[in-house]
């Protein structure tokens, strides 16, 4: 297939895409093309406004009555009724706040409780490295607890009647592998062990459904798919029917029944609120809810089938520009994969800096790969091309053996 | 004295204030005395300004770059070492992140690590609620811990070598008594314990000296006297002779000393750093950031001696306008009181909405206390006996009877 043939069928793509109105709300740099919104989502104008107006009005105007009067108090609440529907959650289910590596801590010690003959925390060797700190935290903090690695053997074998909870990622933060939540719950529940989930690679790009799916607690980040800004407070997810049984490891006073009341002993919200702590950071809590204003107009479905046909656009051009110059290295099956592909070459490192020199943003993860991402809001089937193209030309022209390039930094 | 020479005396105070200067800094509503700074601090335009070169420059126009290129991965310490000199602490001690309470549970648990025969956290049953809520979690979690309170009994009867720490606040923020932070350091060490402090009630209002003291973990907050904003991020120091003994109880990634090369097993990092746990919330950073600049220009000295004027002045009119009418339950002496005053009246809670009503912001905590806070940078003498003198209308007048003043809501 010769350029001007994928040049065309791009165009057709993005002339039928459903989604393609979107990208007006987004603010990405002239000649750039981001793919990189699995790390950190683009910008939206409609956030400055929002945040402003917290500033200037709600804060500058009414100071603390806001707390009231623009109901700053419930936020943390209003703002997961936003996510809900996203991750297939019911209304008044989803907590926001704190950072994700926070709320694993909370999801793992409640389910941890649930169980209390059971002393293992069974945690992916493969997640985020974040999500296994937690764990080994906790089993510090409780010496009741230890932490058994899940790594390449089937889940059967590690899975026992000795564990009490896992720690699972949906997708793949490096490879993009996608686990079937349905059928890991199904085989936990069936030795009496539950899950929490880390959807924070999900979230936003691909259908999760943790009611459908019979989920016990997921938590996930905003800043990803979701758009909400960098280090965007995080959220919880508990199924109904545990809530009430959870005391949360971290019971601040805002997530007390009576908070103003300002008593001895912890008495938790009834609800989901139990599971917010100390004061919620408004600010980012303002601009995460007006990022998340446009998802009500979006449909999940078109969502999940044009970060497929953007994946598969760029495969098949890679393929057909540099034949076996990349590993891939995430499944082929896009029932099986996240938004984002990664590649392996030994080079990757200085490749992805040229890459970015040349206005393509993905980023570099170890041991070698290169990792891009398709946020279907605002990317087209041209930019995805596009990209393409730039890595070409970087790969036929060596142009990632300048010395510039080979120097490592602190994010990628 | 009357009301002629009180005013005299306001603005001779007025006219020598050298903390003047910072007045035009804030955002308070035209008419309104604001004495709730002691709850949250008041709006500078100078906040917008840099959330809007966050949002729309570093964000908008950078996107994941900006992790390096504007330092975003250094902001934790960076806001920290503008906090440092206002608590006495050096640089490169101070993390900011997450919330009062998240860090309360790191502080304790940081604490009780260090002495691992010993099982008791002595809590201060006075404290805000949160922080006891949080030393009861801890002993939740591990429960080889548990909870002492200290209640009106001298402190040397309930500290004993069972207590691996105290967690007491160095202002209370019902009664604004304040504890004498070198003696009880003294009085712990002597017996072998640790003290986490809270210092939410002090930072910005009163002298503190965490190091010339020899505090051994001091949090607190940025929203009050710091002016932060909304939910601003907490703090957490931790002294240089502690922190390479830590293990933290919430150890997330950007706390790792190799944060991008995600390793299994979580390596703290050698400095402070390590008490930061997930991905810093970037917009409530930046506006603490600029919310805290002036601080670099204000006298400290200055700021405590203008609280003790406002205060004084507060409590000599209100004496002489409403003789016996309201209890005062903050101690007299200025050494051992923060910069807030509590008074108990039978009908405080209509008498702080009538007061709102009328452009006073205090506020009312349980059981009975009207609250006022005194914060030195935008208040003037002239606005602390304006503000008596509307309370004495509306006690004379006996407006706080007003029904709609009776109704509570869920933040005064």
């Amino acid at each position: 297939m010769n350029d001007q043939i994928f040049e065309c069928r791009a165009a057709e793509l993005d002339q039928d895409d459903p989604l393609a109105e979107f990208r007006g709300s987004f603010s990405i740099p002239a000649g750039q093309i981001y793919l990189d919104g699995n790390s950190l989502g683009a910008y939206q104008d409609a956030i400055h406004k929002r945040v402003q107006h917290t500033l200037k009005k709600e804060w500058g105007e009414s100071l603390i009555s806001s707390w009231n009067q623009a109901g700053w108090f419930d936020w943390p609440i209003q703002v997961g009724d936003k996510i809900a529907p996203l991750i297939g959650a019911g209304v008044g289910q989803v907590a926001v706040g704190d950072s994700t590596s926070v709320n694993l801590f909370k999801g793992l010690d409640a389910l941890c409780q649930l169980q209390p003959g059971r002393r293992v925390i069974l945690v992916q060797e493969k997640n985020f490295a974040t999500d296994g700190y937690m764990a080994q935290a906790l089993a510090r903090v409780n010496p009741s607890l230890h932490v058994r690695y899940w790594r390449d053997e089937p889940l059967e074998s590690v899975l026992d009647e000795q564990v009490a909870c896992l720690l699972l990622s949906q997708v793949d933060y490096r490879t993009s592998e996608r686990l079937d939540m349905s059928a890991v719950n199904r085989l936990a529940h069936s030795v009496g062990a539950r899950v929490c989930w880390d959807l924070s690679h999900s979230t936003g790009a691909i259908p999760v459904d943790v009611l459908g799916t019979e989920s016990d607690i997921a938590v996930g980040c905003t800043y990803k798919y979701l758009n909400g800004g960098p280090g965007a407070p995080a959220y919880i997810w508990v199924h109904p029917s545990l809530i009430e049984q959870i005391q949360p490891a971290l019971p601040g006073w805002m997530g007390d029944a009576r908070p103003f009341e300002f008593q001895v002993d912890y008495q938790p919200h009834p609800g989901i609120r139990r599971m917010v702590c100390g004061t919620p950071q408004i600010l980012s809590l303002a601009a995460l809810d007006a990022a998340l204003d446009l998802w009500s107009e979006v449909d999940l479905a078109q969502i999940d089938a044009k970060r497929q046909s953007l994946m598969a656009l760029f495969e098949t051009a890679l393929a057909e520009q540099l034949p076996s110059v990349f590993e891939p290295i995430s499944p082929s099956d896009p029932a099986r994969r996240g938004s984002h592909l990664s590649f392996s070459h030994p080079n990757a490192y200085p490749i992805v800096q040229a890459l970015i020199d040349d206005g393509v943003v993905g980023d570099y993860r170890d041991p070698s790969y290169l990792r891009f991402g398709f946020a279907p809001l605002y990317l087209s089937h041209a930019d995805v091309l596009e990209s393409v193209s730039r890595l070409t030309r970087i790969m036929r022209e060596e142009r990632w053996r300048a010395p510039e390039f080979q120097v490592r930094k602190v994010v990628t």
